[in-house]
């Protein structure tokens, strides 16, 4: 725990799995490419997932939990998502193992027990909830369904890395069914609203709304919206996504409805989702090479305090302090912990809530008991000061705010400072390796050109956004006729 | 949803699974024995979790997630554990499908893409959450370790039954490990007390705690606790356990710490959860022939308001009542629903809350208005009774405690009256086919004796109850001594 980072200057990627350690947010499993999530990792995700689950219930959805394996014939109905995920989802073949015969004291795979149809782990729900919501639909009366599911998800990919990109992952699924398409383009908008109101108000984390390009899009989705973050090391990270699927999965899984004019039609859809990755995103947007750096708003422990005693009765005496100081802050729903470890020294203490991320320290010593007085310590800014006991609760209360808004403000000029127009592809070339960051730049619209320009720069579309102008120019690269500018970069 | 159920009288088992599909808590999918638990019925299960959460948290345990595969090799190095679970798990082969070269349009698991090693789905989680504990363990300053998990498992049965017994299924599992033999065992009774007391105080339901015979016990455990509660057709069923794991796993996962004489050690283990079972449990013991009964404590809604109108002027008017009267019963913290929805009449309204199982309902009609009153109809007794608006929320708030009290009330003597003392085993079968419930009775303790026993009869030892005295008698079916009667019954 006590050994520095690796600094983000010297090796970024490094620095990055080194902090998901050492912070105690996940590690790996014994389990290719599937990750643990460890406690201090997980109520950051919990507090994630309290906040989201309202949002969406304000918003009318309802939660629900639909099976974990999708039988080959339903996950191959639709088939643009069927291709999309074909390459990389797990395959359940059998039920029961057996002891070996030759009695080696191992099990192995009963042959007996071969499955009739084999069973894919859902790398997404669509097909298994759809071939439900036939069962669930007649009328327009049973729409619109405004369902969401909680659930870990598995795609089997190669290269994998904690929280950004694992075997086995947890997020929320949005799954949704209206009688008109602009009924579910607006669900689709409005989902995707949401993620970005709670990126952006909770995470700390601006955004940009936009759509993907075809060659982006979700398997099976006529249009997939995102949420695009910029990363400290100049790299965009897609941070949700929400579909609107057309009537694909409903002719697919024959969904129909007797519509208000008593005619059948396909149901409209929508999916949304957004997973543990996020964690990545609230990493390596805010911390630090000291380590994590987390907004209040998501904080497990907002303020830490740490006493500095040399006798057993100025522990007692900063106790009966301390106890009046969290009362004072929990009646203000801060969240604060007294690390009165008798195992750890102060120093140790410090540098692990730094590591940590922790928003805020209170150190109180016997020379504060004298003053009325306890020192904080900022984690954004490192900074210390000296201040009254006596304002203690209402400066509190005011850093958790000026620290959330902090955050989000020096991510914003970040990110800000890290949108490049150019308008030829030398430039572009040029700012991606030097600068790097989105790069606003015309393009012809053909995947061709998308393709050619990935295949030269590695920067992908990341997407069109939602407030583009109009505006004449030709593409950076092919130089056709172009109409808007749209956003590239490197991505994880 | 207007057809009326089977009667319990006629067919307890149609009866209950036409509850379930009908009153919208869950149904079964396309995949074998897994179910989709719906919005209702998750609604519930929500509930359940946020109130077992906190007892969890209130008794120092923290949330984590660990992988939702064990590879084989993992699976089997508890061996009673392997044993107990190797032949009802399902088992991934494959990571990858491929177009079938028929050109048939049909995907096919591809053989290229075999694994090295066989994943198994976790049918509990020991296996991978000890070899994840060995490397967070080095020292008794790193115990107790005391971790929780929400996760979904997979148990390959062959028969199941909604919510019972199902292929998948959601549940937590507690795993901690400690110092001591002593404070392991300290916490497998405390956890299975708070199931007591949670399945008590909120599901209205009396349990027996107790310890499982050797036979019955947790494949890998020393000692399991548990809480039987019994059904309303005299069926016993285990509502949670609770696991005392000895060094088992430990040893299996070489996990040792240094403890405080510097000395290595093995840790000592346990493990706990509750399940989605627990619904079945919900149901089977306060639900009548109308459909669902909640207790107040787990209901999505509360109180449901049914306006009574014959023209929009007379709904507007009771709307108005009616804000007034849900303000009154949120800020009291009561959840209340006003179903105005002019798709229904107020009988279809009636029957669907009455098959759903809101514990109060409220009608309010014109006459209503004019004499300052509105009719109560409570679920559990079937009674209405007209009372003033004036009175309303503290009428509502005393109801709430006042049926949730009596459905506890009703359901102990049900099981206490079921509850028979025998000495022969002529009486055991007698008893056992005509009256059913739990069989106090004496056993001499041997595996072979409980083992003729279920063979002759169905009926299994439930438990050891805790608070059994000290009483000499014979057993029931051998006449060997014995110390003590258990408690027999056919389960669920």
């Amino acid at each position: 725990m006590s050994k520095k980072l690796t600094s983000r200057a010297d090796d970024y990627s490094k620095w990055y799995n080194e902090l998901v350690v050492k912070a105690d947010l996940a590690e790996n499993s014994a389990v290719r490419g599937c990750m643990v999530i460890k406690p201090y990792g997980y109520a950051i995700w919990e507090k994630m997932q309290a906040e989201l689950d309202k949002m969406f219930k304000e918003t009318g959805h309802q939660n629900a939990y639909f099976p974990l394996f999708v039988p080959k014939s339903l996950f191959e109905a639709e088939e643009k998502n069927a291709e999309g995920f074909a390459k990389e989802c797990a395959i359940v073949t059998h039920y029961r193992l057996q002891n070996d015969p030759d009695k080696t004291g191992k099990l192995r795979v009963d042959p007996e027990a071969k499955l009739e149809e084999e069973l894919i782990i859902r790398p997404t729900s669509e097909a298994i909830i759809w071939n439900t919501y036939r069962g669930w639909i007649q009328s327009y009366r049973d729409l619109p369904l405004l369902i969401n599911q909680w659930a870990n998800v598995v795609r089997w990919e190669m290269r994998t890395r904690l929280f950004l990109r694992t075997a086995e992952f947890l997020w929320q699924e949005g799954h949704t069914a209206h009688e008109t398409k602009a009924e579910a383009i607006a669900e689709t908008q409005q989902m995707n609203q949401v993620y970005a109101t709670f990126v952006e108000n909770f995470m700390a984390i601006p955004v940009i709304q936009g759509v993907k390009t075809e060659s982006e899009r979700f398997a099976g989705a006529e249009d997939t919206y995102c949420i695009e973050a910029l990363m400290q090391d100049g790299k965009a990270l897609q941070a949700g996504t929400s579909h609107f699927l057309g009537q694909n999965f409903a002719k697919a899984f024959d969904v129909k409805f007797a519509n208000k004019e008593g005619k059948q039609d396909y149901v409209w859809a929508t999916s949304w989702g957004v997973s543990t990755r996020l964690m990545g995103a609230l990493i390596m947007t805010h911390s630090d090479d000291n380590g994590l750096v987390l907004p209040p708003s998501l904080a497990p422990n907002q303020v830490v305090i740490v006493p500095i005693y040399k006798s057993d009765e100025q522990l007692e005496a900063i106790t009966n302090v301390v106890n009046g100081i969290m009362n004072d802050l929990r009646g203000n729903d801060i969240t604060v912990k007294f690390d009165n470890r008798t195992t750890h020294r102060p120093g140790a203490k410090f540098a692990q809530h730094e590591l940590q991320g922790v928003p805020l320290r209170i150190a109180i010593g016997a020379r504060d008991l004298e003053n009325g007085t306890v020192e904080l310590a900022r984690r954004d800014t490192l900074t210390k000061e000296t201040v009254e006991l006596s304002n203690l609760t209402e400066i509190v209360k005011g850093l958790m705010t000026e620290i959330q808004d902090s955050l989000y403000n020096k991510a914003l000029d970040y990110r800000n400072n890290h949108i490049t127009e150019v308008d030829t592809f030398d430039e572009f070339k040029t700012v991606l390796e030097t600068k790097a960051g989105f790069i606003s730049a015309h393009w012809d619209g053909t995947a061709e050109t998308e393709d050619k320009i990935k295949e030269l720069t590695k920067a992908t579309i990341r997407c069109i956004p939602l407030d583009s102008k109009d505006e004449d120019g030709v593409c950076v690269y092919s130089g056709n006729p172009s109409e808007r500018r749209v956003l590239f970069a490197k991505a994880y």
